[in-house]
């Protein structure tokens, strides 16, 4: 669908430009931020592509992604301080990105013919990884490994769909409702400040 | 061999409560807690299989190992006071896994052609690189770099086996043999401390 | 051609060799040492591999490779004292290898097919992408991102060998030249301390 392709190159247009703000942040010199934000916007996906075999994996099958990350990379570059308060709009963007990477992976391991528990592990990863990466590649430890941000929603997004999936329902039909399920609980996760529980404490008290 | 499925499952179990504990001490929550474990189980086997070209990789093709992950981390989180005194028992599974792995990846490579050498670097990724992905996402330095942990114990096992391998001595007893060296090299190298040389000095002095 | 397979062992002993002085720098032990000049010498080049699913992969395919890398660390540990004060050689075998793997890895991209542009970026990867890992492997920043060292010199290396193909020129010529374009542009932009532009003020002003 044309729509979903669309809402992807705009989910790869926001992480890249959450990615070079980091860069950017840290000094990095404009070679550092044009590849932090290319592994932020296409880092899942590649892992994803490499750990199923799916070669050519995404950013060297369809070079739309290079472009618009480039396109990312120079309107941080040229406008940085107008970008900074949009951070709603961006925001908004990346969680429509989230859920559109999500959905994605999930229907490419499927394509793969994977174990549907597999197949929401990719979509997961599609989503959550080129955080991660990010992270690895600027010295931090990933910020979603110690804090719920994202990954909740993509489960319960994979879920939604492998079990509307399961009923029939149309795969666009589908990918709209469960991409919906994702970014309504990501936005309420974020309104309450809900957080995945830590091991402090086990069911014999404080270890 | 049926009892060597059983020890590689034992191996990520112990891997994966090993991983879970670090993560838990890093205040990590659930999704984190479970991506620690994860890596430090497969990301051995996983990087090698990568490296090799055998897809499905190992936990794509297997499902046991992503159920054994998971027995582990809610293991973790129920009972964290209660398995930190068995450590005595976890390092012993761990002395297992390690040479399981290394065996298992090593075959692996002979099965793919490998030249001898790259099989036995491939049973050594397969022990090692868990604890190394572990360490990078958790943001320290791979403690195996530092200090002698088993890489020692599994060369010296890789070389044992195939050296057995090329007299002729059939699979599964070498493969008993080869890793009951790993686990008495290891056991060994820990009673008595010993450690691998650094570049401190030179055989011209000091540096 | 027989020079340029010379010129690719030459830059990986150096890269070792690099990587085994940091690695001892760190205080890393015999293991750790290898496995960071390893990684130095052929990560960029397994990295590529791996994206564009090229086996088997590089060290994989060549055992050369691994002999370079065992000879490279034997050295550093044998003649620490006497290699530093080498490090004006050093630095041009260094440059060498850049400009080889730089080539190589584009050449590799053009045979696999790839988008003028993906097959640039690989022959940068290849030239880039062992002291990125190395970096994330030893816990810093990778240097790269910071301050300009070679990446621009590979770009430009990399658009004169496409630009030459393009008009015909025979591949060995025009393999000697765009490597002496990377060599000069990187000689030229260190001892001119030339930087690559940060993001810190943008065309409104400061951030």
């Amino acid at each position: 669908m044309e729509l979903i392709y669309v809402l992807d190159i705009l989910g790869t247009f926001a992480f890249a430009i959450s990615g070079a703000l980091v860069a950017s942040d840290q000094k990095f010199d404009l070679f550092g931020v044009i590849i932090i934000a290319f592994v932020t916007a296409v880092g899942g996906g590649m892992l994803r592509d490499i750990l199923i075999d799916a070669h050519p994996i995404n950013w060297i099958g369809d070079m739309n992604y290079l472009y618009v990350i480039l396109i990312a990379v120079i309107s941080t570059f040229l406008f940085k301080s107008k970008i900074l308060p949009l951070y709603k709009t961006l925001f908004l963007f990346d969680t429509v990105g989230i859920s559109v990477f999500t959905l994605l992976g999930l229907q490419k391991g499927l394509t793969f013919n994977l174990h549907p528990v597999v197949a929401i592990i990719m979509g997961m990863i599609s989503a959550v990884f080129g955080g991660v990466i990010r992270d690895v590649l600027t010295n931090k430890i990933p910020l979603i490994f110690e804090k719920e941000i994202y990954a909740s929603a993509c489960l319960l997004g994979g879920i939604s769909y492998l079990l509307l999936n399961h009923f029939g329902v149309p795969k666009d039909f589908n990918f709209i409702i469960s991409a919906s399920v994702i970014v309504i609980v990501r936005l309420i996760s974020v309104k309450f400040k809900l957080q995945l529980p830590k091991i402090k404490d086990d069911i014999f008290g404080k270890t």
